[in-house]
């Protein structure tokens, strides 16, 4: 496996390998179509799901990913699920409780919007969790996702990596801009003075839980157009290498 | 931890310290009097949950230990899962999905009637899985089980352990005794001739999974005052270990 930056080597603003926008969305019709084969094959072998993970600052683009790399996915054989703060009963139970509750069956792709890292990340920066157990959380996810790997989960891990700079443009648009007013929320403003603290959390988090098994992906994503192809080309490349042809008979 | 002897070396009619069935009668009502105020303190607290795994041949008596320790607690807080053969949802799923989704929030008390140790036994005798699978998923448990230990749950696992003989009484009383004959099922004969397999498969996942975060208890189980008895004893033993007290204010 390749050996993960630190995330302030990573350029929000780049766009390695791609310069050209309108080439890069000519590629990215042609990954979704792909997408769609490959869906299909991953459906009818039933052996495999794919579990896609997004992580990222307020405003990095998580819906925004799903919405344009994933749109053209039958519904049948797809759930995102978006985690936000956990209720009354999902805090009474362990951390990985509802996580593992939404793991995909086989033969479909499951979409995370925020997960467990929250609870590593979040859950330290606001100081709910000492570094021992930070530590220790890193190794049971790592357990966590080797057994899932082990049992037919293909992991793909993404942070959207954006600028502060960005960020601050993004959410004056939410505060200007009526079309877009709904996606503001107060912690998108409390959270923005920790900006360092967790670039900083997000990097020890990153680099502890990067495995063969369950590979990170730093997305630059100040460059809408250059996160969705990224993306889009990661998924697709995980996917071809399973090599699935049609199965030959009924799947038990 | 105490080191856990071989199955062979247990005798299943064996009742140590513990010669009196009058006494072990009364211990017994002591017992679930016990259980019912560690149950109320462990409510209250909602720190920790306390999960039971009872595991044994066909008619070792899961059913009637649960009647017969567990019948005084209050039904709130209390949850008794039996896991049956996997449906097709579950089968679509990692073997520790439909199990992970059940283990008790904190403050509760769960029992699992079978468990995951079906998918290394069960699993094992009947060629679903190889050696290869059957150590990396013992490897798999124990860390499942750490992590849960880590996570406030106690664990406390019982193999009912009962000889061929008994087994023979026992199902000929379902065979006669019209009260019994419901519980009689086709996988309790055609599962007999494998009683030696069987033996060898609860062995070898007892002693690799016998862990100091989740110990196993092989239980006497051709009598069933002495099953009870040793079970509530144990289960009350690890719910005082925790000296749970009253808590002095709202518990959040």
């Amino acid at each position: 496996m390749e050996k993960l930056p630190s995330l302030d080597q990573v350029d929000a603003a780049g766009h390695p390998g791609s310069e050209d926008k309108e080439a890069a969305r000519q590629a990215l019709v042609k990954h979704r179509e792909q997408l769609a084969e490959l869906h299909d094959l991953l459906y009818a072998n039933r052996r495999h799901a794919l579990l896609i993970i997004l992580q990222g600052m307020d405003t990095s683009g998580k819906d925004g990913t799903i919405r344009h790399v994933l749109s053209g996915l039958n519904p049948v054989g797809t759930q995102v699920l978006s985690f936000k703060a956990p209720n009354d009963l999902e805090r009474a139970h362990d951390y990985l409780w509802r996580i593992h509750r939404h793991v995909p069956p086989h033969g479909t792709i499951g979409v995370f919007n925020r997960s467990h890292y929250e609870d590593v990340v979040t859950a330290f920066v606001h100081g709910t969790i000492d570094e021992a157990v930070r530590r220790r959380r890193f190794d049971e996810i790592n357990a966590f996702e080797q057994y899932l790997h082990h049992n037919g989960i293909i992991l793909l891990k993404f942070f959207l990596h954006i600028s502060p700079e960005e960020q601050a443009e993004r959410l004056a648009a939410r505060i200007r801009d009526p079309a877009k007013m709904w996606k503001l929320s107060a912690s998108d403003l409390s959270e923005r003075p920790h900006w360092n603290e967790y670039q900083a959390a997000y990097n020890t988090a990153l680099q502890a839980t990067h495995t063969a098994w369950a590979p990170w992906t730093i997305v630059p994503a100040d460059h809408k157009w250059y996160r969705n192809l990224l993306v889009a080309r990661t998924v697709v490349a995980a996917l071809e290498a399973l090599k699935l042809g049609w199965p030959t008979g009924p799947v038990s």
